[in-house]
């Protein structure tokens, strides 16, 4: 049948363009919220709904709709796919775009076919998912789901000093809907996974079950500078030291934990930084994982009881600011189920996993029933101009989500 | 006896007015080598050197020293006191200045007494002991003591694109004297401690018999960036932790050996530095110190043994770029002796101490017999600007070195 698969060629023709928008001086991707390049991304993403026959749609936070909505049945739920456009500095360029474009791209190919979808057909661009210019990150698809009130969102100041109501009215995408003015009967997004685990089991799909909680504290540890050479190492309150306890501590216990618990400290700054002084601040981020909520809070709370004997054994004291709390996320089993079997169709080996990553899926799932698909990404490698998922498995993706979405919009 | 003890008013008041120059708008103390503050210092200390009676003279270097040399002696070698007048960013006011201070003030003392020296008597103020601005530090007496040659120091390029030699010109301490024209039948640095070990122990002197030996390593770790949520524990290249189990390794190390060994991590940098990305790179800095040089030796040996572990442990790449290294160095017995006399004489308790710190007594031990006198630092805190010394313990140092200059230039 003429819809049985996408348009290749026009699905990868796309990713490469989108791709090529953003470009700083130094070739680096860089298409931040709001800004003039996600201005121009935006544009060509609106072009193409256009040239499709969709309408477009722009709420007060951003999102930007292109909604397929045949005559009889415009007042039933649409089914919605989607992802965000916008990307971190120096990206690669696939995370995001790859399910915008590919929802997109499935819409055409079943309206092309003369399919008759039982309910509206919706994509989705959620405004500003990576949250590196205006935090939080995933804040469109969370407005949208009604967890952050869209005033608020729009007065949110950036890293640049920027509001971001202000950059969305100039780059003329302070659109006029009411964030969640279309409630989904389903979500599904398609993303490259962004971790190892696809590529190194040799498998091209991964059905999304479930997405992990995410838990991020700032840590700051103040002692004592002191001079290197003349004090005593019993005498010392050594805040740089005591960091290094807290980076030893989170990874043995991940490690002797045989859990799927995760414990990153990717952020780490000592004062005053001079080589001839014992620190006497240390500042550092603890990123904590788990696709269970009761043992995300244990983690939590034996961190907080570490840090409790550290700062009595070291002698300095420790202070907590809790920056982003997200509770895991179990996605909808019939839509996994439909994945996995819209997989199996296709004799395509498809493997249940979790999502390590926060996506603005976890947000809509506060709203619909959801579910995501996932591609490989080669070496794992993410949020890097490195990031790259082979054709084969671009396309398998897009087929599988072609599949499902025709499954959940056509008669009974 | 006339000349029994110093003009405690003329050099505390000298001290307080050197204090005041180079405040920058934040109210620091900022005389950095061969800046326009330094300029400003060096000017006051210059006229403080004519206005007693002495010669000045100043090195290719920026040395400058202030010479009295009685008609009868100018051809025997010179006793030197001295130390040095540039600061750290922020400092305190005693580091250095109180050493060039006290030399002056020893001298005036007794030339004011009539007293005739047996040698010439010559107060030296180094030109960047602090090395802040240009490295190495200690390079005024480093170079005077021959250990680098003066035009390779004069080419010094600064942190902030300067060269030294052009900026000495500009401010006018581009001396013609050749650096090590006077050779020093022996030399005496007065200075406060910098640690906490008279303090604790409720001693006002510190008989300086030996200094600490002192390695300064660069180490650079490099794993690999990947997404803090998605990649499991077990295949992470996280230098980030690494690093941390190198600082306690150094710490667990220094903490079991009960000798005076210390070793300090003082800088830390992450990359890239994000809340969710695992650190691609840390880099971070090793000082370790040893009043002993084979167990210095043996201290650097066990951290290369343990960074190559670790490498293997932790599938990271370690590289190791040294920084300085200096032996430790051994003071002059009889000069030592001298100065514990001297207090005894006078009745104040003196301990046998190490020097932690680097100083130019240490440069100028390659080329005469040296000792210091330590006098204490009010909570070991130094390079800051709560760095202090009762006036009694300031009073009290200046008067040892004044006997000790006193015993030693005077007929037998």
């Amino acid at each position: 049948m003429s819809n049985h698969s996408i348009n290749v060629a026009r699905l990868l023709g796309r990713l490469s363009e989108l791709g090529a928008i953003g470009r700083d001086a130094d070739g680096r991707l860089v298409r931040l919220a709001a800004s003039d390049a996600d201005r121009e991304g935006r544009d060509r993403f609106v072009s193409w709904i256009e040239a499709a026959g969709l309408e477009v749609a722009v709420d007060r936070i951003g999102n930007i709709f292109g909604i397929w909505a045949p005559a009889d049945v415009t007042d039933v739920q649409p089914l919605m796919l989607g992802s965000h456009i916008d990307t971190v500095i120096d990206a690669g360029i696939y995370d995001g775009c790859y399910g915008v474009l590919s929802g997109l791209e499935v819409i055409e190919t079943l309206k092309e076919s003369g399919f008759v979808p039982t309910r509206p057909i919706v994509v989705a661009a959620f405004t500003n998912e990576e949250g590196v210019r205006y935090a939080p990150d995933m804040m469109g698809s969370l407005v949208y789901a009604g967890g952050l009130d869209a005033d608020a969102a729009l007065a949110t100041i950036g890293t640049d000093g920027s509001k971001l109501g202000d950059e969305l009215r100039r780059i003329g995408y302070a659109g006029d809907r009411v964030p969640g003015f279309l409630k989904p009967h389903a979500y599904i997004e398609l993303h490259i996974e962004q971790g190892p685990v696809l590529e190194r089991e040799g498998v091209p799909l991964g059905a999304v079950g479930n997405l992990q909680g995410i838990s991020w504290q700032r840590v700051t540890i103040e002692g004592d500078a002191n001079h290197a050479g003349t004090t005593p190492i019993s005498m010392r309150r050594d805040a740089g030291h005591a960091a290094a306890r807290v980076v030893i501590f989170l990874r043995e216990r991940a490690k002797a934990a045989n859990t799927p618990t995760v414990a990153t400290v990717g952020c780490m700054e000592f004062e005053p930084n001079a080589i001839n002084v014992i620190p006497s601040r240390a500042t550092f981020t603890v990123d904590l994982r788990d696709p269970d909520e009761e043992r995300l809070n244990q983690e939590e709370a034996a961190l907080a009881r570490f840090l409790e004997t550290l700062s009595d054994e070291e002698d300095v004291t420790i202070t907590v600011e809790r920056l982003a709390r997200f509770q895991p996320v179990k996605f909808d089993e019939r839509i996994v189920a439909a994945i996995e079997a819209a997989a199996e169709a296709r004799t395509l080996p498809c493997r249940r996993v979790t999502s390590g990553a926060g996506h603005d899926a976890q947000m809509i799932a506060r709203i619909a029933p959801t579910a995501m698909i996932f591609v490989p990404s080669m070496g794992g490698i993410s949020h890097n101009p490195k990031e790259s998922t082979a054709d084969d498995d671009l396309i398998a993706g897009a087929n599988v989500l072609l599949d499902v979405v025709r499954k959940m919009t056509e008669e009974e």
